[in-house]
């Protein structure tokens, strides 16, 4: 076999010098500091927001144990399946998408998986990732208005025409691409399932859906529902605050840039840019000028 | 209701003038460029690896979609439980380990949680996150050995004995924090039913076990197998190749991250350092000096 | 000397297959798509704004390079030197920091200088990197008052009146860490002196020390401008729009990160997290539970 | 003037409660283990290498502020100006290059600008970024067979010889892209004139060039020296170990990201892809099928 250099990494969780903790006082304070809720790590010990996690495994599914870790306690089967089915929907958009495309292009610089998944997700902000979170607060804000006694009609209604009148979209619905969304129905049919079994409220379907009617009124080209809409359905029925929703969009979507990064990398191109190598971006600044000759516009000092 | 800005971001995926497809001529070489296998995006349309994604929505875990995206086929339940098993297996391990206390900080700098996904992602490198991925290499490379008609026990101990000799740690094997992971046994349990049920090879379960064993051997303190070398099994077992289970580490190791950011974003903390702000840093550098006044030890134009 | 594996790098910049441009034809709305006025990048030629990069080699600071691209046009000498200096000021604040922190605990994880690097800039965020630029914003606020005919300290002393109702901080002054900013003076000197030699304008350095005055009245505690505010006023007098007074703060915060990266790089520590290993974060989560003893407090289905 | 949140940032470096150190226990292992000695920062005090900060604005260069963090000591004036030209020398390489385009993408993702400038940063990995690393490598290997009698020329004939055996390029030399680099021979010129005077050693430049003279040999087509291979022997000049190399690439290369990233936020595009909307990416996956349909290809239960 070959030679092993000492380099060879221990294991990723072992910390250098872990011997049983010192007889050394504790500084509370600086423990403290890190406090958390959601694991506690001893010798010999995992507890995943109270449950050792050797009783997870194999008896709770991924789904599951996102929920666990995020919410704090288990969700019901109908719960788990719901979350699974929307974690499913937002997989993948392929590579026109700049998280996808940064991720295949990061895979191709010489660095580790991680380093590729890493790209992409930072890319989710809130322009690429952050509309199924908006809707959810959207949806949020029309319950509130029902809630003080509202028509819910009515309260679309008002709120589509306030964007319309901003000449702002409402996050959610409509999609340049898509002139329907296919993963819409798949997902709000499961929502109105979970609702009939009283396993799921049926606010947030009904005000997403009453949405839609209130933006297809009076148009001849339909503003659909688009996947950020049905997921923040999903996630707004399950109970999950909005920010979640684009951390659960996260989730979700870094299985596609992961599966991308690893097409690429295995595809062994090197340095890889935008467009193949036989285009020039095409060139808008100045023509060439010389610093040291003024008539040229150059300025050997020059002014902003 | 409040006035909206113009600002509200549309859906995350909407690109802004998708008008249907130009007449323009499509450079071939351009388009193919960012060629996939994975998903084909057209107007109306979702094909993750051909299947369209309303049929896997509802129909599909989670962990079969991972599989599929990665893999290009859906796995057989059985697989699909294992690769459960192992994402759930791996999602925290708490503050003191980098990546999360990293993303931690990130979400009290005023970030999205993706930027605090990213950045724990991030750190997920060869010596925090590479230990699976190198414990697949090391059973693929005693499996070869046997291929070649070495002894199992007999590689097992020669390549115990070649990481010995050069002062090195086999990776998934032994953990300064845990004399015991509880993680091990109820993979290792699940791989061995699988083995049982002809739903898995059962090499690489042979291989760990066999390097636990030459490790154990004429030893007073166990060098227990540990989540990587576990996963390792799992993962090799299933097919996946070596990168691949660094891949996977990721995804699992994305729920706690996503996890503890969203817990310290609900905190409230804002700028947070790794100590209590009542702590300052040991100083451990020049005596303070004055540029002008060499005595001080200061030099106005200094050598390295 | 030792044997060169095929998987040395060949130049970064090195593309794969660079031919000459062929003969195919050009899409211009490709090439369109990538259009930029910075640099032009043929074979043989690499031009800056215009400027051959050769000419600028030995012959323009750093400040000045950096200025120049992100302007279009080198700045007179005397600007270049207020830029040198507010980059000075602002390159290190210690391991305190999170993005420090980040990118020190990033270091020890098995990735390169560049991982690193990024890991800490990704922590300036709107809350750890966001007060210059907050505080141009507020510059530029103030100054667009006066424009309108507002007596300056009148309009300073409205503003300050109208944060503290709100509860709210001026971005730029006080520091919770320095009683005064050791920073403040030099800068502000500097840029009184380019003022007095028609240097700059002036209206920055008079709208930030009116607003100093006001936070002062009747305080006993004084709320010194600090250095996001000092910088600030360098950058508004230099003429920077407030955005990029938070890409200037990220440069010069890079060269501190990439300090305290490489100091923990040859340190050797690997997988460092926040504490000592002795030390265990706290925790705050439910006591042991069992999934199948609900009188335990496990609940094998829970609900949230 | 408009109302202002509760939500405006503070000074980005004012920790939150940072009142005077108590007089609790200062537990020193957890002080030691954030031990740096770059800096001190104390109330009203910051020292850089041990100089007041105060001292240094104004009156050091950027890059001599470079010099001192990363070195410990100023540079004398004729380091602080090849530091400088190496520094302005690889500042960008236009939007083909993926650091580029991403951190461009990023822009137009509704992030900061240090997310952008982190996103291209980070993808400055070993085959993107490291090349001038590699190349310091080389110099020292060839400069160690050097002091151990060996002839350069003779040296570098077989290194060249060695590389070229196993289909291995030499760092720092030839580019797909330029038939030659203009950023060379400014460089090496800087390189020559400051060895003539004394204030370089000029083993880096001898080796580099004596490298270059070997790859010429026999050949047809020139291998000149590229940027990364000047730029190593300005670093190796100045006495930086290798992979500092790549760390002063990352800071001369986050201009051109930065500024890069700032044309694309200016230009307004959102969630900008690789290429133009009205391009689909090829599709080299399955036909589409149907999970529910074997004789589609497709398998409600699949295998690997």
């Amino acid at each position: 076999m070959t030679h092993r250099s000492a380099e060879v990494p221990e294991s990723a969780e072992a910390p250098e010098s872990a011997e049983a903790p010192e007889s050394a006082e504790v500084p509370e304070d600086v423990t403290d500091w890190w406090a958390t809720g959601i694991s506690r790590i001893r010798p010999g010990e995992i507890l995943l927001r109270g449950y050792p996690v050797e009783q997870l495994i194999g008896q709770v599914s991924f789904a599951e144990t996102i929920w666990l870790l995020l919410r704090g306690e288990l969700p019901t089967p109908a719960q788990g399946r719901l979350l699974e089915a929307a974690l499913v929907a937002a997989v993948d958009h392929g590579p026109q998408a700049p998280s996808i495309a940064a991720a295949r292009m990061a895979a191709t610089c010489g660095l580790g998986l991680n380093n590729a998944v890493a790209t992409g997700v930072n890319l989710l902000g809130d322009v690429h990732g952050g509309a199924g979170q908006q809707c959810m607060e959207v949806l949020a804000e029309l319950e509130a208005a029902v809630a003080e006694g509202a028509d819910l009609d009515d309260a679309a209604k008002n709120l589509v025409a306030e964007y319309r009148a901003t000449g702002s979209r409402i996050p959610g619905f409509g999609h340049r691409f898509h002139p329907y969304d296919p993963r819409r129905t798949p997902l709000l049919d499961l929502v109105g399932a979970a609702v009939a079994d009283g396993e799921a409220p049926g606010w947030a379907l009904r005000a997403g859906t009453a949405l839609e009617r209130a933006l297809a009124e009076g148009r001849s080209r339909p503003v659909p529902m688009n996947i950020d809409g049905a997921t923040a359905i999903v996630y707004s029925e399950l109970g999950f605050p909005p920010e979640l929703g684009r951390g659960l969009f996260v989730l979700s979507r870094s299985v596609g840039i992961l599966s991308h990064a690893w097409e690429e990398k295995s595809g062994g191109a090197r340095i890889k840019g935008p467009l193949p190598r036989r285009l020039l971006p095409s060139y808008e600044g100045p023509a060439p000028r010389d610093l040291n000759r003024p008539e040229s516009g150059g300025h050997s000092t020059g002014s902003a």
